[in-house]
């Protein structure tokens, strides 16, 4: 591409509705334009980006085995009715969906388990069919509350998504980890730096799960990990162990103490000149059981300095219940009121009746601390569990914190980062596979018949990764105050020729010709041929990031062209007729690097 | 990929479903499966040439000079308004569209050019910024009344887009040739026979289109060609020379006759043994103008064996009013009551008031023909134009029918063949640039400043071509009755090598060396190891239509492999150690070949 013939501009400034990074330089530099909310163009060079961190994913799949097709992006709704999902997506109104011209539902796919499996159900027969993998890429739709952080997080996004089919689950673990090993090297060839974590299968559902994540401040996920051994969680499901602070070991007489107005942990800490970490918060919390329509209210007992996992929660009350959980929120101050004969705020343990406690490990060693008493402005200070009340049910229901002691190894400490998910692998188990029952009748009954003739459910495992979040997280860990610093096997182009001076006929005859002959050699190139000043022009190279730029100038009249590293300001002159040879084996061995990921 | 663990299998009875052939064979062989109706999954070697001739397209758009982006799918109706298409495509119900969780309604695109011309409205502000040619291949949506004939009508299909912008005609002009020319070559190097036919806009719009036609039994396109010269063209817009049929000259007097019940040409020419020819059908239309609400109502005289082309009368009409058309549709029965005083079906010239009349070229010549009286149950015989009734204006309005004389040459007879439109290219000029008037409140404002700084609207053209209408084209024209016989540019893979006893140890030896080492020299090969009967594995292959089928088998024991083509049948025997080399030549020669379309 020659840049005189190319409209779109970088822009100056920093664009306001920017925050992350990454946002601000795909703005800057011309990789998106905004549309609609959550909605982007991705201009020329992005959309290079993109394919290209598309091959070699691609690449990876199917070294891995898998196979690519094509599914659509409507899809009836009754799909989606018959396992359930159209209901919890809709629930929280992330689900895009239509009514086409006969009256028709149609979802705009936010993920494809139904429709691979029911292809999958209807084209598999037997053991001997399986195990078998699909993927495919193509956009996916979800109507996000709040779209942000540029590509981070939108309405309509490019994703490659893989379904493996096994005959048990030991096919399933194998499947799994084959995927696993496919996406440690599609991302490490994607130059990027990242980290393996458990997590939470989330709305996905299944078995067990693991996330890969780019550490970065733009980050919407919070990632737990040790500073001894190599533990790392999503903090959704981390397990960390409790430095408890040291506490006066007397036992006090419980009190009941006049607080007009006072709610919150801050305000008590104010009051009481006691640490939150002495204080007792109690929060209900509405639980709707799969097919009840009455919500179930627990109440959930926390160390003041300490926050809830809804996640681990969300398990605990299954459990509790022994029900699969349809929803959970924060009990809506009505409830409280009923429940407490209390305001918001005045919440505790001490007769409290009618609801299910259960307090969060750190709860448990406490002695003397304060608690809402379940009476309008008052609260019980020097409280003791099995003195003041029965001793509830005790679990993990807490957000590992920083500074935590780690689960898994003896003196290490637990540190908390922002991470970018960059893809999600589950195990999903019989999920979509199974045969519906009239205790529960979702399921799309894919199965097959065993060696021995007997109808068994396919053991199911999907396998994702947004591709836009490969860029973003590129750019958020390779950048400087000048711009993008792009990996080479996912840059847009390696090279950009800058002449000096487009209008010195010389430096014009010599980039042009330099420009056709390293695209045919293989080197992508652009030719920044516009009537601008340099500096100007090198400003945009570093904005862009093209690895490397190779600036035709001066020097031509010593027969000599000088190539510059984007990534470690290195300068080599080359001779004008050696300069094709020496910048594609230059890249040909970046590449080689890159792409030695045993 | 080993056919021993590939689980989708083809079927043996053509499904009742497909009527045309490309539809039959692609699920026959396993390269579709319906999802829901007009929606279909691509299956793996579907997916594997859409993916090529995609790959071909975009090669071909690059060296034209066109700039590949991505838009996404969603956009906002506020743009669809701003252009007038919102109503015109939810005119007929074809839009898909649906309202987010903010009630912001959002449009599945079908087509992209308000989202292309808003991008370029913000981004080009001068001369100097054009020419320029954006495109990008996305999944398009149409929620389609009839959705049949496999893929060549489907609710959501894959489709490569452009759109040029250009500062004046003449810049559209040369724009507009280079894509044809990039059509030309894609399409060849697809393999594919067509033609290139001058094509009406439609709802695009614009001063001049051209579409590309592949003859095809399964088409739903008329399309006419000359028998001498190489004229070709849509039946919407082809214009041909009338054979009249020689006619009584004697005037005589016209009568009205008595014709109870008897209303379509049909029951008259058996009533009064008189040819179609001596008819003149008499239909009336209602036409929306732009901006009105209510309809005029015209009637249009037609010759009675011949059909009213609506798209040339939809011209003729607009040009009668001066104004642009919203809608037109033959009247409502009540409609023609009250303008004709008579039922439906003896509507006719003589009398007839409060409406306008266009009459065809093909009755300018007529004398002595039968109308309708304007009388229920009532024809009128031997009419003539001038003396019964006013002269009306004529036009052409009728669709060509073989057998017509070519308007181009002087001795060219007039076919007509159905046909499947692969690409489509408009001259747009500046409806969608344009700016607003009070008059005409549609365009996006993409205007640029000239050499003097005076603002001036972009011209525009869009270029579209349906990647599954290759496929289908490909599969129409080239098949037997075994199966497909694909072109090697975009075969699903080059060779499969069929082991004609897969539990023979020498021949699967054989067969995955041979398998691995073609896969590595870039000749893309499937092993089909399946242990089925090798007659089982033929048929399967012939279905599929690999260019080649390399087979193993008993003349391995002299250490020959059998090499087969699908397209000649002819066959080579190869000694095994050069087998690898030869196939590689082959399928070489055979691209080279295929990629020489200058």
């Amino acid at each position: 591409m020659k840049l005189s013939q190319y409209p779109i501009k970088t822009l100056k400034e920093d664009p306001k509705e920017a925050d992350a990074v990454s946002h601000k330089l795909m703005l800057r530099a011309g990789f998106i334009r905004p549309l609609a909310s959550g909605l982007y163009i991705y201009l020329p060079p992005m959309w290079r980006v993109l394919r290209k961190a598309e091959q070699i994913v691609r690449e990876e799949m199917d070294k891995a085995g898998a196979i690519e097709l094509r599914m659509p992006i409507l899809s009836p709704r009754e799909l989606w009715d018959q396992t359930g999902r159209f209901e919890d997506y809709t629930r929280g109104n992330n689900l895009f969906y239509l009514q086409d011209r006969r009256g028709v539902q149609l979802v705009l796919a936010p993920t494809h388990e139904e429709i691979i499996t029911s292809l999958v159900a209807n084209e598999v027969r037997s053991y001997k069919d399986l195990p078998v993998n699909f993927y495919h890429f193509s956009p996916k739709f979800r109507d996000e509350a709040r779209p942000r952080g540029g590509l981070n997080r939108t309405r309509e996004f490019p994703m490659k998504d893989a379904y493996s089919f096994d005959v048990d689950e030991a096919g399933l673990n194998a499947s799994y980890e084959a995927m696993r090993l496919a996406y440690i090297r599609a991302f490490k060839r994607c130059g990027l730096e990242f980290l393996t974590i458990d997590a939470d299968p989330g709305a996905i559902g299944g078995t067990g799960s693991q996330e890969f994540m780019v550490r970065s401040e733009s980050g919407e996920d919070s990632v737990i990990t040790c500073d001894t051994c190599n533990y790392a969680a999503n903090i959704e499901t981390a397990i960390s162990k409790l430095a408890t602070p040291s506490q006066d070991e007397r036992l006090k007489d419980s009190h009941i103490e006049h607080t007009p107005n006072v709610k919150t942990v801050d305000q008590l800490v104010e009051l009481f000149h006691l640490p939150a970490s002495q204080m007792v918060k109690t929060i209900l919390y509405e639980v709707w059981l799969k097919g009840s329509k009455e919500p179930e209210v627990i109440a959930v007992l926390m160390r003041g300095d300490f926050d809830i996992n809804e996640v681990k929660l969300g398990k605990v009350a299954s459990k509790m219940f022994n029900r699969p959980l349809a929803e959970m929120a924060i009990a809506r101050p009505e409830v409280v009121i009923e429940k407490t004969n209390a305001q918001v705020g005045f919440a505790g343990p001490i007769g409290l009746e009618g609801v299910k406690i259960v307090a969060d490990e750190s709860v448990r060693p406490l002695k003397n601390f304060l608690c809402g008493a379940n009476k309008t402005d008052y609260h019980v200070l020097d409280v003791k569990i099995g003195r003041d009340f029965a001793e509830p049910k005790f679990a993990d229901l807490r957000n590992a914190v920083e500074g935590d002691g780690c689960s898994r190894c003896q003196n290490g400490k637990i540190r908390v980062t922002k991470g970018i998910e960059l893809g999600h692998i589950f195990k999903l188990g019989t999920k979509y596979s199974r045969r519906p029952t009239p205790d529960d009748p979702t399921g799309l009954s894919a199965t097959y018949l065993d060696k021995d003739g007997k109808e068994r459910e396919i053991v199911m495992g999907c396998y994702g990764i947004g591709i836009t979040r490969i860029t973003t997280s590129a750019i958020e860990l390779y950048h400087d105050k000048y711009g993008m610093i792009w990996p080479i096997t996912i840059a847009p182009w390696h090279v950009v020729i800058v002449l000096a001076n487009s209008i010195d006929s010389q430096q014009l005859e010599v980039g042009t010709k330099l420009y056709q002959e390293l695209n045919q050699a293989g080197v992508e190139t652009v030719l920044d041929n516009r009537e601008e000043r340099i500096g100007f022009k090198l400003n945009d190279a570093d904005l862009i990031g093209y690895p490397y730029k190779l600036i035709v100038g001066k020097s031509l009249k010593d027969g000599v062209v000088e190539l510059k590293s984007r990534k470690t300001g290195e300068v080599i002159l080359l001779p004008t007729d050696e300069a094709i040879e020496k910048i594609k084996e230059l890249v040909q061995k970046e590449f080689a690097k890159a792409n030695q990921v045993e």
